[in-house]
């Protein structure tokens, strides 16, 4: 059995990160487990930034975005003398036991630990690419997703106002789940992902053929992976004639209250993994399976791809 | 191969139906299928109010709460004199088949036509209760869920404010879902629901214990079937001397525009029962089964009660 | 000059509370005056529940709803005895200086301790009920107007998808401002304030006026202090035959992240109380008049009732 | 006695230009004018583009954001010629008033034909760069600092988990007040308008003293007219050695539904213009003056620069 254990935030923030960490705690300390935290991801660790978290610590911050721990990118620990340093602090501290809550950088970092030390590891998927395999759902992506449904709501009223079309820039990077999610739920046009090699000419033909119909705005979502937002506006306004505007949403997609959905995920998650690291779980992350919470390897999860469902990607083309 | 189709709104409106309402058309029209919209559910069936549904009729309405179709509860349709009347006028208008989207009532309703006519029905769960079995969510449920969140978050700066304790009365007459989530995701001391049996004792000794803790606010989430509000608020003065406030959140919980996830199922469901009827099936309800959309049968869908996760009960007990 | 001050806030708690108390600390301080806060009003002040607050003290409270010193109501106070316990307080502390938050029973008792300590005191009206003479408004009456919009959108879309009428209870005891005014901006077909005699005869007429017009939804708002909710909906009943429901609004007024509006009017109001109390200004309060911020003669504030804007209830009347 | 008039909504869209609209259009009609919508401002107006608008024809409108007449901006109405059509479009249509809902560019068109044509004019001034002379505020300004302090927040949280200083960019072309305002109310560390030359040196070494003394977020909102928010973070990185993230909030800044603040303006302006075109008012603009609305000469109004609050600017300084 389990008596230290740590958990940390990691990579980029996404809303819910609190709502793991008071779950994670609040699940350890009523089985009796100390727990500590660790202040922005890996270089805390490498540094020794700990403190301790106890039950009312916690108190309070399930609604608020970001993270209390603070996170951060750290190239440190991806060579071997930083890590070594790391395993250090842990053995030194008498931890057993670590919860790693982030994206997929994060998440390998997690398996090298659980691979290279004797710390148990859990890790739980944070992001809000929603780009991790393993999990139907990753904390923070149901807020962001109603943060941009919101904003693109917004410039709706605008471009329907002016009669242009709005080219809207979402996050994503490898991945167009917010991109291709957002541009259903608002009525999008068109939707450019990763995914789907865009066809700027059927692009254009779906524009006109909306004009035509009396529609008197346009919006075209586009993942900030597949192309830039300037270069599908420049595309569309040369072969449609249209005025077009960009909005680049950026980092807003990031922050605010967690919607009731990320708070559940994270309360599931948070304590799931906890329970898993109690009961001598390793090496594993803890994902939403279809209304499960569920233990999955997580080296598999890191080495296979996430892939997009391409249904509703033609679902989008079918409605709009 | 169907050529005519209609689709109603029935019951206790919730939002996201407006959203179905344009997925059931839009996929029917864009299959080349006519689509009826009909008015204020059964009544409007019997009564022949009906309105013919193009593909730019529904534009704009996906992120409007309420339903244009209107709705209502409908006695008449209860009576088999009632029933001939709507299976006349459905038969007249050379109807094939139907949506029917509303809560268990209305798919009571609807299982009753597949049984008795020559129309196929496929029903659609919408209902922020989310007491339909046979599907994980019902339409509505999570937009109902952030309010109520963001209304008791509202109620914690107050109940802080001034040391109180809230108890705060939601929607749900024979289901507790709305009341334990958004129990556990706002961090209350004590969730009532119909599921299980409220121990006023214990729950005094709960809101005790917090208060020695150092807690400044106490929440209590009742579900409407289980509890008045004012029944446990004066249970719990009494036994603990606290200064308690009742709120009854009420209609606000039926209202406003729908969330990304409520818009994306009810773009799925929408779609997937037009296609449903499309091929053929009869009698079924869409259900969201791990994220996969699903034919149920619907006979058995509504004799199963859809029994809420007692898992999600004990971890808000631990985790506040 | 002075050089120690305290601030306090006291009765019903108001949305920008926080920001006020944060622009009174960081004012004073800048200018190197020491500021205690008092705990829970007026109560705290009698027991000598203290707490110094630096610059930084008051740093991230601006978004919060509530206040960080909470607020209660006091009988104690309203006693020569129990004054007399406060003045010795102030005494034995060295406090030269005190700005009291609250609405009109809280800026009373700053009146009788500037008139009975040598104790300087200046008021600021925090009040949702806009009900104080000397400011165009008080804190926390911008942010509860939109609460109240926000939520009365969500019951059109339910009273329009049933053709309902609701009848909403707003905050407002003696004052109908939030009902006058959230009448007004949601296009309500009436409005129930105690200014002016409710004539229901009517009030039934206009809601049947409307229905014939084609409206299929109505809403009545109600300030709690004109009549009860359920009152008001029994006599339309009666009289129109029309199916109502009842929403009662509440608490949940009194919560949420202040708006820009009431942000900037709590710097401004908090800022302007401390600069008062610092150059010698004693028994007055801090009124927002013509976008400037003025201090105001307390007693005179007090003894004159704020007369609501009447040619905004004929305004109701013609636009709805 | 006019009766015939028309209104149209013209510049830049704001929210609450709908709820304007309404009231125009329901006060004339009360008083038995005839009302026309121009669409799409001055180019509708030459294009004799108008659309009768009925009481009823304005319902359900004042919630939403942009503006049902549409609007754009006109080249054409600068040339004589252009206004010579207007203006013969006017006299054939036996219009004898024009309500002009828009921004300085709108209102200097509105002033023309004042004095070019024997219809009378009455502007109102919805701009969200509150940049319009002679009315406390213009129509829209509340709603995009809503909007704006709410999107500041969101960088907050992942600025502070982060511990990022955010250069966040807003509207406001020639005027400071957006970005003023949103500053001071979000607690920003500095402001940069067009108003203040800026000073990057005192600007770094102010976020230097913040990060000794604990913050872990900054967050510098700049105005779009007095810089690129680029070319302020690469200045305060290369002073400070911060990793710093820009926000370009853009055109989400003027969609949304109104507030309650610009409702009620809305209102009053809206019934207001109406009102003084009946009683023979010309060639003045609505204003909110004091909590009063009185008609303010147009030419002045648009050849006097409306001078922003400096003493906010320094409030701002003093309390972050």
């Amino acid at each position: 059995m389990l008596k230290k254990i740590a958990v940390m935030t990691s990579g980029g923030d996404a809303p819910g990160m609190n709502a793991t960490v008071r779950a994670v705690v609040r699940y350890a300390v009523s089985k009796g487990v100390e727990v500590y935290g660790i202040m922005r991801g890996y270089i805390g660790l490498i540094e020794n930034d700990f403190v301790q978290l106890k039950f009312s610590d916690v108190g309070g911050i399930m609604e608020r975005g970001g993270t209390i721990l603070r996170t951060a990118r750290c190239e440190e620990f991806k060579v071997d003398r930083g890590r070594k340093e790391a395993y250090k602090v842990l053995k030194d501290r008498q931890i057993d036991g670590l919860v790693v809550i982030g994206g997929d950088g994060s998440l390998t970092g997690a398996t090298l630990i659980a691979n290279e030390s004797d710390v148990k590891v859990v890790g739980i998927p944070a992001s809000i690419d929603n780009d991790i395999h393993g999990t139907d759902m990753c904390i923070g992506v149901d807020t962001c997703l109603n943060t941009v449904v919101e904003n693109i709501q917004k410039l709706k009223d605008t471009a329907s106002s002016h009669e242009r079309a709005f080219i809207v820039e979402t996050m994503g990077r490898n991945c167009g789940y917010i991109a291709l999610v957002s541009g259903i739920t608002t009525g999008a046009e068109a939707i450019v992902i990763p995914e789907v090699k865009v066809d700027f000419q059927a692009l254009a033909d779906k524009l006109l053929a909306g004009k035509k119909r009396g529609k008197i705005n346009s919006i075209v979502v586009v993942a900030e992976g597949a192309a830039s937002a300037y270069t599908v506006a420049r595309h569309l306004e040369n072969r449609t004639g249209y005025e077009t505007r960009v909005s680049i949403l950026g980092h807003i997609q990031r922050g605010g209250s967690p919607s009731a959905f990320d708070r559940l995920l994270a309360c599931r998650l948070g304590s799931g993994a906890a329970e898993a690291l109690l009961s001598g779980q390793n090496n594993v992350m803890m994902g939403l399976q279809s209304d499960g919470i569920v233990p999955v390897d997580l080296n598999k999860a890191l080495q296979t791809k996430k892939e997009i469902d391409l249904e509703l990607y033609k679902l989008a083309n079918i409605l709009s």
